[in-house]
């Protein structure tokens, strides 16, 4: 992430308003677990994306707040359900207990659950337009859903332990990590009321950068440390999970990982001089150690 | 279920509906396993429930349909989880495997988290107002969150095994089971517009049925055959859970499901004469032996 005052004033306003809209810990053990998951430390990327975009199409980043809030606790609950002993079996996230170890499996599942539903009840009480609130909520059910997210988690399931081709693994991400990360873009010019054009552009700039995102968690499983990893080095050659370095080899995937980004810069261009913030988080994201 | 030609009618709405919103069996294992939890010969009370308090309220009861198999869908992603080997860990429902026994704990995960999110997408979708839609999203979303029905669920775990008083028994069942009966009947009217009188009769008709339909759970728990059931019968004493038989005794217990049965009437004043449908739907619920 840019660490820059931009950065800064955003992911506050996001963390102020999870702070906000989660239940209190003391309320239950469940309503504890979705706060240890929310509040772990994660980078809250796809929400500043929501409130950039919106700012991008003219709307005050404020709009596009429940918005943003609902996709970073659709992506915590889906590294919850992710981390079950019956998914992909970690048992750390971001350095720390993942949640059913810290909590147990039932609470763990539980508080998915229950983060998914207030990610959904938050777009729900959203002050907007109700127009706004139905487009925005059809565009992020439909990119969590089993055609979304839950599809590409069952395709990672499948692949698991198989030598895959590389278009596969590419439909993969771009459902299990892509949809979540494009309905973040897409939202905050939803929020903004933004003309379709802008819609297209933060869609392709989404793509790009999700897939670059995908190829630099791969790199690093191989290159990076446990330490700044916050989970074990190699643990996707461990699972035997198909990757990228796999089937491209890790300087072709550090060279694509060049190309998308540069990709995901082009495609701005219908937001003018404006997008120095998108052009670092782009390059950050590129450059990430963890 | 009253066995008439309304409820037949409405139950063949509501599967066809479902059926047409549900994806495929053969688009992936997980949708497969969405179909076979939401197509397992479940009695449809909810979603008539919606379809019925649409009617009364003045509505065609075809403008409640998607919220109806939204409930039914959230219904069937929670008896999923439920079931899971972390939760109840029971192998059978409705005298079938479980999803999980049936498909995996894997695939039931993501298929009741698949359930849950075509829940919220099929409501964001539907063809109403957006204002009428935004409002019944809301309510259902409470329902069936932290602090309604998941909330229920981590109640029920909290008192395995233990002692528990009858208050905290019936706070557990008001949410595990009441919230998502209540929503059925309130969505059923907001999909009519209809006036808060009818609202408010809706919920109260609601919470009465919900406890006598627990209170019938537990005393089939008692004295019905695993074979009527579909489940293990005693299975509740073999999980040492608390309910009502062991707060009341079993006479007493029934005493009281008549009570809530005539109380459950009653609070349909306000609809006048054109109540006869949800009297016997309340008589057949009362006197069900599965």
């Amino acid at each position: 992430m840019p660490n820059n005052a931009g950065t800064q004033a955003f992911t506050e306003l996001v963390n102020n308003a999870l702070e906000a809209l989660l239940p209190p810990a003391q309320t239950s053990i469940v309503c504890e677990a979705m706060r240890y998951s929310v509040f772990n430390g994660g980078k809250r990327i796809r929400p500043v994306l929501t409130l950039e975009f919106c700012r991008l199409c003219g709307g005050k980043p404020e709009t596009a707040l429940a918005f943003a809030c609902a996709v970073e606790m659709i992506h915590a609950y889906s590294l919850i359900h992710d981390d079950l002993p019956c998914m992909d079996n970690d048992d750390l996230r971001r350095g720390k207990p993942a949640c059913h170890i810290r909590f147990g499996e039932a609470n763990a599942l539980l508080a998915g659950d229950a983060l998914l539903t207030l990610a959904f009840e938050t777009v729900f009480t959203a002050e907007l337009a109700p127009a706004v609130v139905v487009k925005a909520g059809a565009c992020l059910s439909a990119a969590a859903g089993w055609g979304g997210m839950i599809g590409g988690q069952m395709m990672d399931l499948l692949n698991e332990g198989k030598d895959i081709e590389l278009s596969k693994l590419l439909e993969t991400d771009a459902k299990k990590t892509g949809r979540l990360i494009t309905a973040a873009c897409v939202l905050g010019c939803t929020a903004a009321n933004a003309e379709e054009e802008k819609v297209e552009a933060a869609a392709a700039f989404a793509a790009s950068i999700g897939l670059a995102f995908q190829l630099v968690d791969d790199i690093l499983d191989v290159t990076g440390s446990t330490v700044k990893l916050g989970k074990p080095a190699g643990s996707d050659t461990g699972n035997k999970k198909s990757t990228y370095i796999g089937a491209l080899g890790i300087d072709a995937a550090k060279v694509k990982v060049f190309e998308l980004t540069q990709q995901a810069k082009a495609s701005l261009s219908v937001f003018g001089e404006n997008t120095s913030f998108l052009f670092s988080l782009a390059d950050s994201l590129a450059q990430r150690e963890n």
